[in-house]
């Protein structure tokens, strides 16, 4: 028999799942109007965060609402703080979308940089570890979930180049300073979804094993993350 | 008669105010470390970082205990959840403080800028809104709480400020492109410590009130805060 606990955690399984299609939808996007120069793409990807938005303050809702009604414990109680945690990296993903999606705008305004910039390899990057750390919720998989955090280190490789590239650039050609500006941020909101991503997949290990991997190794050395 | 609940959650309530003891004083160390060229003091912040992420860890084993033990509702069930999100976000206001720490490390190599910075405006601003929002959170106080996100703002402002001016600097100075990116970082981390602040400051007032103020106004500007 089906409890009404274990309808309701479909549920939030539904719609979490939901929300993560949306979200990985709108980073592949954003980077589309980005390398393609399409304003109306990059506008549509602004527009559609308000809808994430709305999710995540629905799926918290629903958590709450969970466990105050089923007061669940033990691997239910797991998952459902597991996708609370899930929803917010979810909503901050779809934030660095529409962030990359407005440097976009902004720089449709400047000659392009032409520079061999790889932002289509770190967007199918993240969008693999976002999605392969959904599976691995839905399917209550911790070894898949495992294998996600690793690949945040080639998108941290990815931006430590796009860094120095646009450094370099920058010193030799101030006419570039503006556009390099734009794609560097650009490139280090791909490299925060990939954080994000790599944090969803540890909250994912944590709901399966309740062994928690964060901070493991203690101190991952991030050179680039924050510039 | 003081329940094991209501013990449970003072010794939480003490826990994330020991925390966010530790991250506000990290917040401090590493804007004094960066203004005033202090290379030991930003190695301090850098260390202190492994103390903080096992306070989260540790933080957030114990409200998953309460929550399995006392089954709360309501008003304490509320309690834990904003309890489990603020530990996040003073963790990743922690890790920021640390990438400012390692920017200043990276600038002492270089000449200073000599330009007018407002590091310390900044970083007294966000001291002030972390210190309240966790304030309002003990006294359970959604006025005060509320009092705070509009603080948001004025950082932004700097943040923006200082983005025009290294910006100008770099375009017409190459040579001081290098401590202009590392500055540029190191603002907008402070920028990113006070998004934090105020989604602390979100917490409490749902807490309180159970009401959702997060995403409203739905869409607030954020220009800059991704550069």
């Amino acid at each position: 028999m089906v409890t009404h606990l274990q309808r309701d955690l479909t549920k939030l399984r539904q719609n979490i799942l939901s929300m993560g299609g949306l979200v990985e939808a709108a980073v592949r996007d954003a980077t589309e109007a980005l390398v393609r120069r399409e304003a109306e793409l990059a506008r549509r990807v602004i527009n559609s965060d308000q809808n994430i938005d709305q999710m995540e303050l629905q799926i918290d809702e629903e958590c709450l609402k969970v466990l105050a009604l089923h007061q669940p414990v033990a691997g239910d109680l797991r998952f459902i703080t597991a996708i609370m945690k899930i929803n917010n990296d979810l909503e901050r993903i779809a934030d660095l979308a529409k962030n990359i999606a407005q440097r976009a705008l902004d720089l449709f305004a400047l000659p392009a940089l032409d520079e061999p910039l790889q932002f289509e390899r770190m967007t199918e990057t993240c969008r693999g570890m976002l999605r392969d750390a959904l599976d691995a919720l839905v399917e209550r998989d911790s070894s898949a979930a495992r294998l996600v955090v690793p690949r945040d280190d080639i998108v941290d490789e990815i931006n430590r180049a796009h860094f120095e590239l646009l450094e370099r650039r920058m010193k030799r050609d101030p006419s570039a300073v503006e556009a390099s500006l734009l794609c560097l941020s650009a490139s280090r909101n791909l490299e925060r979804i990939a954080d994000l991503a790599t944090n969803i997949a540890e909250d994912v290990v944590f709901m399966v094993d309740a062994i928690d991997i964060r901070h493991w190794p203690l101190s991952r050395p991030h050179q680039y993350d924050a510039i």
